[in-house]
């Protein structure tokens, strides 16, 4: 397993790979109905992200808005996710940060609301985040509650952070995933890590609960 | 989460956007063999119905038939859903309904055949629905048995509807979901939304019922 | 639920679209490697079955030959499935029989190591099949021993036929699934539900299992 | 169920092939960010791998390069994938290995974490292997300790397989399968074969696990 390297790319290409990212996770059932929102950091104060309503395997590149750093709108005629201060608060923690991912898989959903957290452990995938370089070391996703005040779950998140919890990507109670990456490449190939690892716990509950001793 | 909003389409764009809702439901396998069957309001009297013995992953504009609010064949030489009645029920029970949408998936199979209703609570995508405004809300989606004499069975789901259950879908035991909205692309997304928590509600059931305390 | 009404198809259009049935059953996982086979009846005296050895997911007109209804060769320089007398046993045991697909799902392979006969009851999907008006009638699918010696094993299968056993289709342990129609469309609508209803009796032999009370 | 019989191919369609392989590998879910890797044999000498750090189910031809048997790399400004090492034991050990595919797939991450070796009995599909002529034998996939020192894995590999264990593909705990064959084909039928019966034995250990008797 080696950690994502990719080119730096402009506005419009990263546009695209997000627009082809939310079809996988489409086709992968990870983005029902109007769930999940992405965006991407376009310079220092400027971030794009997907517009309100929007099916997220469906999208194109009228479907993405122009906004600043707090989530304030700066196209006209347009409404930006309703979780758009959930994507700002993570550009502004990490500058380092280019692309954010939402989805809303089974996985992560029934996963987030058993446990208040998800330690992922012992496996290869695990080196495809910053600081893990063996499948010795363990990841930490924290469950966060979910709120429909906005605001009021990006300060309880970012004060989390500033902890140093949810180095790597964070849960929402009932309510799916953020990951992150330095391009939509690496924070797509997180998304597509992080399912994978929630699945396999998924499965290894159902044995474990069963008391499967073979 | 929010709410689909589409411009209002013509019924030939409407019938284009259904014949896509089959595909992408044939690739998830929610209508096997000849499962399923979909309709569109054309107008203040007229529905265009799938017709009967069609694959639904796999329609064409030729496999849909105009009917009136009593499910009399309008267009000679075809044959219309055996489950027009139950279609039509839905369009005259509300005014605002403009497609309905019947799945026939693994998960709504086998949950319909334990529970006389399915509780969903606590998920964020239950927003889709009218009424509900935050994950805290709940919808319960009501399993009505299944019978042979559909025009029976539209009266009994019809005086359930008027006490005011099946407000926002419901299941036919052993048989599939019934779901709807104000056009094709909101029944599809509650479709999408429906099957989902279905699949979330399953893997509940495994892990709960074998005491699961992790 | 109707059953398949299909115009009578020529040959190579009855090849094509078996062709296109191993395709969808490529996409679901259930013809992996090079199991499965297939067979269309040509005339009163020949079969067309797929060649030994391909990929049932990526055939094409080639990777089909003739053989009589005793299974011998008709075309040279090519090698029939290994299993085709199992086909030729359908076709002589019943004239109006014109496709037999056999496909290997995971659902399938493991109910069939577990049981020596699946009962389906209470299934709308039931009624794709002859004689079954309503979802309150029930389908036996017998599981037959694996056997390398094919000639035995369809000695066996049609004795079992000849009693009323496999009415419909029948499973081979830890081998797959034999379901047939009077055209390939309605084969494939077959295949599609009782592949569905086995993964349904598989979610509910776990919680069956689990004593699941909920 | 047939061993799989192909023309021998130039490098040039044997990548081709690979590439293909990554694909249907990747809409399974088995090769999820950028785990897994490929490799065929070129030439007496010479083998052409996957390079680091690239997604396989989207590899073009420019994510190959050429290494030689103890993994030096023979094409400049590329680097090979990490795990070349485990690739070139390989096609040391059997002069007859042409394609040698590592997939990564929940199914087999669950499973090698729980066990240190699946045998595999009773299942027609088995007979994709050399030596299996019947479904009453069976196939042994050990599983390995992941190791960060590829160099040092591929020996403890490299003994086991000299006293006769792995003769079929094996399992790195936590990390994925391995498998091999003369031919893209025949290794790409192995892992579709394999990936299968670690999801039967997976739905195999819940249903045991619970004591289900039915």
């Amino acid at each position: 397993m080696t950690k994502t390297r990719s080119p730096r790319k402009t506005p419009g290409a990263s546009l695209a790979a997000v627009i082809d990212a939310g079809r996988l996770f489409h086709s992968r059932g990870w983005v029902p109905a109007t769930a999940g929102n992405f965006s991407i950091r376009v310079d220092e104060k400027t971030l794009a992200v997907t517009t309100s309503g929007r099916h997220k395997g469906e999208l194109t590149v009228d479907d993405f808005m122009r906004v600043d750093l707090q989530g304030r709108a700066l196209d006209k005629n347009k409404r930006s996710s309703a979780e758009t201060l959930l994507h700002c608060q993570l550009y502004r923690h990490a500058k380092d940060i280019g692309a954010v991912l939402h989805t809303h898989s089974p996985a992560s959903t029934v996963l987030s609301r058993k446990h208040d957290s998800i330690r992922l452990e012992g496996y290869e995938l695990l080196k495809i985040f910053e600081g893990i370089q063996t499948h010795e070391m363990a990841v930490e996703v924290p469950v966060f509650q979910n709120d429909q005040d906005i605001a009021r779950m990006s300060r309880v998140v970012d004060a989390q952070m500033k902890t140093g919890r949810a180095r790597h990507a964070y849960l929402i109670r009932g309510h799916g995933l953020y990951a992150w990456g330095r391009t939509v490449s690496e924070a797509r190939h997180r998304v597509e890590a992080l399912e994978f690892l929630f699945e396999c716990e998924l499965s290894e509950s159902v044995l474990k609960a069963t008391g499967d001793q073979s």
